[in-house]
């Protein structure tokens, strides 16, 4: 069931990406295409598949919170974009294909990024209700600034080439790099719906942690970071006991969040 | 007069900017440090300026215009960081010191910038009045994105080993580039102190006018771009004709307006 709720909502939140991406025939032509190509690329959308989920258990509508669903997916895809660059993490390969650099040079890459993040925040400030916008545009920056996601790839960047990296450095970094913005996406969907405080708070909760649980399932396939220090089946079941504090959290939720248990069960059982 | 007027508002918006931008001591200390660098360096301030002014002479309180005229100084930092990048502009120095990637490396480089982007999006979000604020990050969101100064900035990378470029692209890259965020910051001042539609338009096509004078200045400086198809006299010309076209929109505000008025004469005069 879960599969089939996964892929209807992968399918509308694609096609509205389609959509709010400027397209490839307007000028400058060439910056647009860099941008839709490193949107396009058959990401798993479990960022913004995520504020649709917390926006609807809160009584909210799948409509209203869509451009903040694909809002945040840009973000994921910026950050993406200028993590991958040389002078960062200088990955060539990106879902299987040249990454945005090595395709379109470093200068468009850049300006891409820059540009996914800046129509990010144009995509939200179109909302109608501006309170709610405001809010969400607040959280999400606050998120994804220097004391959140580039905080985290700032220490990340720090630590590369240091073989071992003590625990509380490593959860600085899995907590800021990763789990911050997958926390804002869940907190944005409850905002979205006008959640009250205590539901808000339990999904963004939640989304720390299935964010860092999916950090460490990264960890477990690259045999990296976590694993250097708890060992594969050690780290195996501390993304379980993450998994389980997040379901924890739903249960003030009852049966209708059951598709966010499942989500994260599918953090930790995931291959890929 | 003007000048003590100018000198007494840079100090302001000096204190702000100081104020806004993470502490040093913050971790991760490195990345607020590359932040403070590259904004708190002395720059002319001339945005800002222009969004309290605008504000001003519609009525608006300082107080309020303030957190936006500190968003859009950030904003044309994070731009000066991007475009002296190596695969960008290349350039080592900016205002007399070392530019930031030569100080912090390329990888800070990039971050400082995206974080400085973010915080301005942040800062704007701050605002009690959301149906303001929402519009405002609205408009400068659009003037900066692909169809604004990155549009501007792809160009000006896609024409720069090109000798002769001729005028429409010319004046593409400098409406987009260079304009295009001081016409934002006029029309913010604008927006931020309710003025009629009438006067928005007013400041802000006040704001392109002198943005694109600001330009041909540039070019005069560095005997670049207009002086290759206008001449030296001729750029001159054309960058005095902008000036006189910005000041005849002010006409509806009286001599409201006279700050603005020298501001034109003094973008047009200036020898740095």
């Amino acid at each position: 069931m879960i599969k089939k709720y996964f892929e209807k909502n992968r399918k509308l939140i694609d096609k509205k990406l389609e959509f709010f991406l400027p397209k490839r025939s307007i000028h400058p032509r060439i910056i647009h295409e860099a941008m839709r190509y490193s949107v396009l690329n058959g990401g798993k959308r479990i960022r913004p598949m995520l504020v649709l989920e917390s926006s609807r258990i809160c009584g909210g509508k799948t409509k209203n919170a869509l451009p903040i669903a694909c809002a945040i997916e840009l973000v994921h895809s910026y950050s993406l974009i200028h993590d991958d660059l040389p002078s960062m993490d200088d990955a060539d390969i990106r879902r299987g294909k040249p990454s945005c650099h090595v395709k379109y040079g470093e200068a468009l890459a850049i300006l891409a990024g820059d540009s996914l993040l800046t129509l990010a925040f144009n995509l939200i400030s179109r909302g109608k209700d501006k309170s709610k916008t405001g809010r969400i545009i607040f959280e999400i920056s606050k998120a994804i600034g220097s004391f959140g996601m580039i905080g985290g790839q700032v220490m990340d960047l720090k630590v590369k080439d240091e073989k071992i990296v003590d625990l509380p450095t490593m959860e600085y970094i899995n907590i800021h790099k990763t789990a911050s913005l997958i926390a804002a996406s869940a907190k944005a969907g409850a905002l979205m719906a006008n959640a009250p405080d205590k539901k808000v708070e339990a999904l963004q909760k939640y989304g720390e942690f299935i964010g860092l649980a999916f950090q460490v399932i990264d960890d477990i396939l690259d045999k990296d970071g976590y694993v250097g220090i708890f060992g594969l089946s050690g780290a195996r079941e501390e993304a379980q006991k993450l998994a389980e504090r997040a379901k924890d959290l739903l249960k003030i939720f009852g049966s209708k969040a059951d598709n966010l248990r499942e989500l994260a069960d599918f953090v930790v059982n995931r291959k890929e």
